[in-house]
């Protein structure tokens, strides 16, 4: 009976589909115990007798992979790589899926809800109003700031798509593929270097890679209007944490908005800024979205064991990304 | 010399065109020196000398204007007339206008933000993880819920167009005039019941009038579902708010947004529930929209004391509403 450890956490919360479907595959599974993102050395510990994971964003090292002598796949919960050495796995002939398309939908959503709260204050003013402080703040509108978009796959075309009703003035957006604007007049191609110049409000949708790690860091932050607010439900790391929480301490930017962090569960020094709005990794966290998340990295795992083939196999172009960074 | 009293503040803070138009006018001014919304005796103190009241929402009963006895214009920056006794200034001759059309774009566009924010438990989070904890949140979106819209004026109407780009379910619009829906094929005409009884979220966008004061009481807020989210970006007193309290305490609906109170500042019991996301009456507080709101303000006070015909003066529609009242 092939047994399968599941990490991400929480997992069949709202809807228990996934563990429907491993019961009826009679594949035995186990929920990560320690009930939050594991670490390394924790994840080596546990993960000796499994022949799967159903991963979420804990690190799958070469370390990890060595102590899981059974393991044949790793279906990931989501659309990140960053946390599997996908070197190591082909090395060791693990098969690697991932559900690249069910997470974008929720991600999208939750930017520009996060976007709408940080150039209107409201967030800051939820903060004082519970404390019993009324403050009125000035904020502004999408048709009257110029956005910029870093990274236009999945998410940040969905980002831009959900704007389309708020008539925006002006969209800049950076991808290093071609990319094809011609349904959004109000949306242009820029370098990374305009749009850090020229945008109010800057949302970051690139995967973490070598080259796009601390790729927003002091000079950049800096380099940004006095005023600008930025934007990062992608992966920590890539704006450098520390550099943000300096500048926002200098009194340079009018806000910042983090999802995603180096180390997650996040507990540092941002969340004395009252600016800086911070969620838990909630980018995906809709009920249907996530749901759909598990639904199809379970049921990669189901198909691997019943030997029928997989539908969502991690394409070269990401192990080409993990190459390059040696 | 003509001499204007303004109430509202902030005024002229982030654009001091309307300041240089009365002085350029030779209009005499003084901004409310109290700095918040002023009490009907505060007001009734105040008025005394003044030719015109530039104002905010702040009571202007039979009493103020007994006191302000050369009143003859009061210009509302801002579309409620709530705060207005119009008949007692039609009785005394004094003019009334309101800017209708200016706060419009920035009240929608809040509304989003916050609906996102309700829905998704980003406020939650944020409060939350300000203060060292990591919880992660699940929401719904927006294409999976089925939103009610009550009002469809000028904010209502925004509010739903600015939807379009998040594939919505399914949206039911209440109105007590005839509206064409026709644009929006996921949304239809539905009665407040219908809305109260279906809808994941619901939205507020109707003048304070006596029909609508308490609209939404406890027995409202119970029918409705047990997760819904209830938003108001109107004004106070629709929602009766010692009933929300008393029902988000019991563990009824999922959340509620309000932005606008019976008495403002606020500093009331809504602060303890962290499912209540609380601003300061910010709905309008775009610089955009404010400043536009100031200026067309001021200049009907220009335009009056240079003997100019008026452009926004309330409509007898506003004054019958009030009449029913009686």
């Amino acid at each position: 009976m092939p047994k399968v450890l599941i990490t991400t956490v929480p997992f069949g919360d709202k809807n228990d589909y996934p563990i429907e479907l491993l019961e009826k595959a009679g594949i035995e599974y186990l929920i990560n115990p320690i009930g939050r993102k594991l670490s390394e050395d924790e994840l080596a510990e546990m993960v000796q007798d499994f022949d799967a994971i159903i991963a979420g964003t804990e690190p799958i090292t070469d370390k990890v992979m060595q102590r899981g002598t059974n393991l044949k796949l790793i279906s990931r919960v989501g659309i990140g790589l960053d946390s599997v050495d996908l070197l190591s796995a082909e090395k060791r002939g693990i098969i690697v899926s991932y559900t690249p398309d069910a997470p974008a939908p929720a991600v999208a959503e939750i930017t520009v809800g996060i976007a709408l709260s940080l150039i209107r204050n409201v967030h800051v003013s939820n903060y004082q109003m519970h404390k019993g402080n009324w403050n009125r703040y000035f904020g502004k509108r999408i048709s009257e700031i110029t956005i910029g978009i870093i990274g236009y796959g999945r998410i940040g075309s969905g980002f831009l798509e959900r704007l389309v009703g708020f008539s925006p003035f002006k969209v800049l957006v950076n991808d290093i593929k071609t990319i094809d604007l011609s349904n959004f007049p109000f949306a242009s191609k820029a370098t990374k270097e305009e749009i850090y110049k020229n945008c109010d409000l800057i949302s970051i949708h690139v995967p973490l890679t070598s080259s796009t790690k601390n790729m927003i860091k002091y000079e950049t932050l800096k380099f940004m209007k006095s005023d600008a607010c930025v934007i990062n439900t992608s992966r920590g790391g890539i704006i450098n944490e520390a550099d943000l929480y300096k500048v926002l301490k200098e009194g340079h930017l009018f806000g910042a908005a983090i999802d995603v962090f180096e180390n997650e569960p996040y507990n540092g020094k941002l969340k004395e800024l009252e600016n800086c709005l911070l969620t838990s990794h909630m980018g995906s966290m809709s009920i249907d979205c996530r749901t759909s998340m598990e639904i199809e990295a379970t049921k990669e795992v189901v198909r691997f064991f019943s030997k029928e083939p997989l539908v969502s196999i991690v394409p070269d172009e990401e192990y080409q990304v993990q190459r390059e960074k040696i």
